[in-house]
């Protein structure tokens, strides 16, 4: 029964998520979070922060998402991110080239000439008119934001994590100069789609939780161990799948990076506790070619659901590429710091050419001094990239060292919240057998509210108790809601179908022995408590989601 | 002594907020917020969220910040939202035209000829180098998103509420049909400021909690009473000073609208509640000269600041604008309904001239008519706003009413949270008489972290057992800190200036007798605790901030 559930179109009729701006026609993937949806996605946001804190080294940062051209220069966004488009010639529609291809079975190679080659060859037409193709071409996947006469645009930004490694230094004054640590940022990020589709699953403007772990390349370790209890899907690049706790798949090598390992536990323990069925989760090994150029190891969590297995995070290995792209092109010291054994070294000493400098740079000459004695050898100015070599001057000197500095790993475990969201629903939905009603068995931390109050009939004597109790429970911190209108009957529909997993029902026995009754959404029992020991209840049914 | 304390550096050298990106030059009107102030601004934002949402029917809505153009024709915003700006000959240099005529102390008016001639005929000079101005310009304010060829632009949106207003509807329903209620948004803003200035003060991305009140102009009112528990300072468009409860001020007329009276309370109430020196707000009323053109009347919540008041909320009476516009330009249904005694009436009735319509607008003609059957008079299509006069046929009919309709009123109380957070600092920063030091005295609930645990030494058995607690708090939900470096005097001073409450400290005692002191930031007084009362302890402290 489950199957002819349209996520989607509950999703719509409900508020727990719709296409935004509908009035006005709409745009291809902006969508907002309604009155069920954006308390749904809270509670999730919370539930992530609260595990993430309590992992210990964790700190956050809240950036813009006006990005500088710069910032996105050195991360390759600016080179880098763009996709390969089609347009038909007779409709005007675009579409991204490679989904045209691997739409018709054949091998994808993401590559411009290749892509054109092979659409030129099979001949293959629009899909939606039969119209021939324009050639292939680059469609940049960056917003550009105007910011006025002369001045560079800014961009908004395609992930939140550039935030994070441009102040790495901020954040290992932060934690005292000691690694590992985390830092997160929760925000949007956007990208320029082709084709934006299916709902939350391919947005223009997205949700993250990202984390980023900074981790000394000598003492790859997170701060706790791989979890032992919990047996995990894996899928590795060899196409195996292996079912094992992330313990294992570290101790057996098949993750050879223990903070990866690590988070893929995490993760799956993330997931397990919002209510995302975790038969349906597996973690799916990058394969070499498909690897970032810099990422030695990455693996997706992916979702199964009614559109196929969805990537819903992205765990990788990123080197130092981050934190060392960031020292090249803003020439400051990123680097951070290991004791050693103090020794004495012979140690060229570079010292800059002040003279050459000054009568090549005039006055940016700072910024060029600045760079050698953070150890650049390159340097980028006015958009170019300079060599360094000529304006350094090299000294041989023996210094005892006692420290050395290193460029930080790091490994990011990225989750895509409007994707979580859309599994959850596709997990949660389900239709009762006896009348075909559908509800949202989401777990009530989860839940947009965590119960609904409704006198039983529409007589002032029930309403008024009612919207006592509804008022008390609000002041206690809970979020409910009231409802008296239509039988009973329909009200519980009407919650059980957005996740609100117990509804108080004010009865004529309420007003004889202040008792109401607790309706459980998932198995529609009902059990009778006093009133005054209502929020004691929902506290602890909130924690258990137990009858008793 | 507090004079003293600049917070722009203690925010920047401590990691509370600072200019984003910095190792790139940064840009104006872009900040961070850092380890410990995007905590600070999570707590604001939970209060605020928990405060409102106790009031009763209030929904929450997240939408993109990327706005279609049609939305910003719809509010104003694409005619009416920018600055004046003139700009310096010699260096460049862009002011507002309105900050250069006001620095001067001559009068302001927002007309673009009267700031110009003002400019001319007192030869006012560039601030900055002395050079003549250029003529006053309009500057738009919104940043424009480029989303491709043969596409409008999109926008990033100046406030939040414009998604509030366009999906009236959708929460309309949610509320069952009934009015009032409330519809809230955090979020991000965007105004492409001229000269972003002063840190949080002008910034060109910013933080919002919106809140948009929909009512009944019949039944002006919000579902509690205002409040009578408070004495706030009311500075009128009289320049008369008050200092009243809201229900006073809403008995004496001095406030007309009931909800804009008990916005006001609700307002004072959670400054008070975050820890801003209540002494140090009130609510200015706008002079009729200043009101937007749609509001009848308007209350800046302002705060005195190092920099002056500056306002950090508007609470505004925006009558029937905002939804009546949406409605002219969408030309969809977004009116309430009010039940009233069954009657018969006669009534004109509208019906489409279809014939004419097909032949006038062709495939256009569907919008047209649900134009016309919404009740409106004018449309707006193709950027063009077209009288529907000509394509209505009027007859008279009688029938049995029982509902009216009607476009809702808004009350938009809505805080701006980086001035906010500005005020909190500069109200907060404090430094002791005896040594100099700084702190920070924010309530704990608004803290970054709740406690920091420190071993007394760097001594192994010590710092094991700190790091059990440390551990052990973080489990049960704290937001704590670690930290064993640096004697015990500097570990209470760094916390203390980031507002941390509570410091407990690890000694020998403790490895004796299991205990450890607890020592308070305002006081600096300390007390022993036993290891297995701290988390209750730490509870209790949370929500009094009281020793005992």
């Amino acid at each position: 029964m489950k199957d002819e559930i349209d996520q989607e179109e509950v999703a719509k009729r409900r508020g727990i998520y719709f296409p935004a701006f509908s009035i006005y026609g709409g745009s291809s993937g902006l969508f907002d979070y309604g009155p069920y949806g954006s308390l749904i996605k809270d509670n999730i946001q919370n539930i992530w922060k609260e595990m993430i804190f309590s992992e210990g080294p964790v700190a956050m940062l809240d950036s813009p998402a006006l990005t500088l051209q710069n910032v996105l220069k050195a991360s390759g966004h600016y080179d880098r991110f763009f996709d390969y488009s089609v347009q038909c010639k007779s409709c005007n529609t675009k579409f991204r080239a490679d989904d045209i291809v691997e739409s018709l079975g054949l091998k994808v190679i993401l590559d411009r000439d290749y892509l054109n080659n092979i659409i030129r060859e099979k001949g293959i037409k629009c899909p939606k008119c039969g119209g021939e193709f324009d050639d292939v071409r680059i469609h940049k996947l960056m917003f550009q934001v105007d910011q006025g006469e002369n001045m560079d645009p800014l961009f908004l930004r395609p992930e939140t994590a550039q935030g994070i490694f441009v102040n790495f230094k901020e954040f290992y004054r932060f934690f005292r100069e000691k690694l590992p640590f985390a830092v997160i940022q929760i925000g949007r990020g956007y990208r320029n789609e082709i084709s934006p589709r299916r709902g939350l699953y391919r947005l223009r403007e997205f949700n993250m939780m990202e984390c980023e772990v900074f981790l000394d390349p000598k003492d790859e370790k997170w701060v706790k161990e791989p979890y032992d209890d919990v047996k995990i899907h894996y899928l590795t690049n060899k196409d195996e799948d292996l079912f094992m706790t992330p313990k294992e798949a570290y101790e057996k090598g098949i993750i050879k990076s223990q903070p990866l390992a690590y988070f893929t536990g995490f993760a799956f323990k993330f997931y397990s506790r919002i209510g995302l069925d975790v038969n349906k989760i597996r973690f799916r090994q990058h394969k070499k070619e498909d690897l970032s150029h810099y990422s030695s190891d990455t693996w997706d969590a992916e979702a199964l659901t009614d559109i196929g297995w969805i990537e819903i995070t992205g765990i990788a290995h990123r080197g130092t590429y981050d934190v060392g792209r960031h020292i090249e092109y803003s020439a400051r010291d990123l680097y951070a710091q290991r004791l050693v054994e103090p020794h004495k070294e012979k140690k060229i000493e570079l010292e800059p050419n002040f003279k050459e400098i000054k009568r090549d740079f005039g006055d940016k000459a700072g910024e060029i001094i600045k760079a050698i004695n953070n150890g650049n050898s390159t340097v980028f100015l006015n958009n170019k990239q300079i060599s360094l070599e000529k304006y350094i001057i090299r000294k041989e000197v023996e210094v005892t060292v006692d420290r050395e500095s290193f460029v930080p790993i790091v490994v990011e475990p990225s989750f895509g919240l409007d994707r979580i969201i859309y599994a959850l629903l596709d997990h949660n939905f389900d239709k009762r057998e006896e009348n075909g009603y559908v509800y949202l068995k989401i777990p009530p931390q989860v839940s947009p509210f965590v119960a609904g109050v409704y006198p039983l009939f529409p007589k002032e004597d029930l309403e008024k108790v009612a919207k006592d109790i509804y008022q008390k429970l609000l002041n206690d911190g809970f979020k409910v809601i009231y409802d008296d209108s239509g039988s009973i009957g329909k009200r519980y529909a009407r919650y059980d179908e957005v996740g609100v997993p117990f509804g108080i029902t004010v009865d004529y026995d309420t007003l004889k022995d202040s008792t109401v009754t607790i309706r459980f959404r998932d198995t529609t029992e009902q059990i009778r408590v006093s009133i005054n020991d209502l929020t004691s209840k929902l506290r602890e049914l909130l924690w258990t989601g137990k009858k008793n």
